[in-house]
């Protein structure tokens, strides 16, 4: 699977032969966190999106009722080419779906957001111990205290990721990822899990557990899921999400100025 | 004025003692440009610059109706805070005034947009001549032939602004402009105006001529006026503008990651 392309990759997370997550898949290429809602939604959420730059980078906005995003490669189908999907109903999870043909409807906008992955292959390159990527298990992710800027009904907490650091590399690790604003930035917070509001390091509200060793400190970063944790009091009809780590891939170079396709 | 901070700033403006362009106003704060529409016409809008995230980077939506920018500063106030604004009806430019006390409406919403102030200044710290500052005169602007992504009724060319440099300097200017992607990023054209479909590199569609000389190349960055080209295909009833080069003045450090002030 890690030698396909973007567009083969799709092709099989299309056809039902890939159903894991998306982590080390088509290499180099952009992947895409989602959110999926009613048009009468969406403005406000991409004033949402727009207020909290960090955890909602948006890299690709659909036309109402057009499952494809036409800037982020060749037939990026977004009813089909992710993974596993998560369907909420009046902001509650109801339940997890492979495709979403019999769910797609004339009013839907799709959202994708940029994804740690970005970051993550920039820090692996430059030696940084990806803790995760080494023990393959999803990265934990935690509910915290930290308010969102709230528009319209959207409003809420940041959802975090968390990388255990080696001490003496953390300033590398801000500096490296500051560089990627369309994959959440910077580290929102590095150090004490307490002053964000995580009460068990230990024990995340999504992803495994990977608790940081004698010598390395806990850093955190603004998460994608955050859309998942915002719904909930936005309650609209119907809101669809990729299911945590299984992420749309898209043909943009993850590297590029602009994740937009010639 | 260059010493006041940028509430004064704004201040100076609110109260009509400045009307003249922005440039070298709040040294080190964020300037943008202001696109003002219909909300009707928002969804659509923000598609377009997510698409076209050059000419477009956006750095600040208003709700509907409200006229504070609350995530760019103390009290940014849109009705004000901008020293000259243009008004289109219809996609047709109907004229200027120096404020909107007399036109706001409650659906309305603000869209500020980077400015090429933020890469300047950086340009300028780094030593490379900025001719139209030290000539105290407005950078030239170019209509081109390169299209827009289109968004709904948004489509048309991109404007771009040109500044002569030093031919042994335009990759170190690439570099830096490429670090600031809310303010227009690294420059979308090098060298022949003809390329690009600007016939007379000394006649420029606004601001004033300043051809290159011997030893410099022209070089162009997508522009924040790039909005004012596309609204005449999409003909809200109302558009309101900045006039070029009176820019509105946020409080956010232009280096900062993100444009959200606490």
């Amino acid at each position: 699977m890690a030698k396909l392309s973007s567009v083969e990759a799709r092709a099989a997370i299309r056809s039902g032969r890939h159903r894991r997550h998306t982590a080390g898949l088509a290499p180099g290429c952009l992947q895409a966190n989602l959110a999926i809602l009613p048009e009468a939604y969406a403005l406000d959420f991409l004033r949402f999106c727009q207020r909290n730059p960090k955890p909602c980078p948006v890299v690709g906005i659909t036309d109402t009722g057009d499952p494809i995003f036409r800037t982020l490669g060749a037939e990026v189908d977004v009813r089909t080419d992710v993974p596993r999907y998560r369907v909420f109903r009046d902001g509650v999870l109801d339940g997890e779906v492979d495709d979403l043909l019999g769910l797609w409807r004339d009013d839907l906008v799709a959202v994708a957001l940029g994804c740690s992955f970005t970051f993550e292959h920039a820090l692996a390159a430059a030696g940084i111990p990806m803790r995760h990527i080494d023990e393959d298990i999803t990265v934990p992710m935690f509910r915290t205290d930290i308010a969102c800027v709230p528009a319209g009904p959207f409003a809420g907490t940041m959802v975090v990721s968390m990388r255990p650091i080696p001490e003496d590399r953390v300033d590398e690790v801000k500096a490296i990822c500051a560089r990627y604003p369309l994959a959440h930035g910077g580290p929102v917070h590095v150090g004490d899990p307490a002053a964000i509001g995580i009460a068990d390091i230990a024990a995340p509200d999504f992803g495994d557990s990977l608790p940081p060793r004698a010598g390395e400190v806990p850093v955190f970063w603004a998460c994608g899921v955050t859309p998942q944790n915002v719904i909930v009091n936005a309650r609209p009809d119907l809101c669809i999400t990729h299911a945590p780590g299984h992420m749309l891939i898209t043909d943009v170079d993850e590297g590029a100025e602009t994740p937009i396709t010639k």
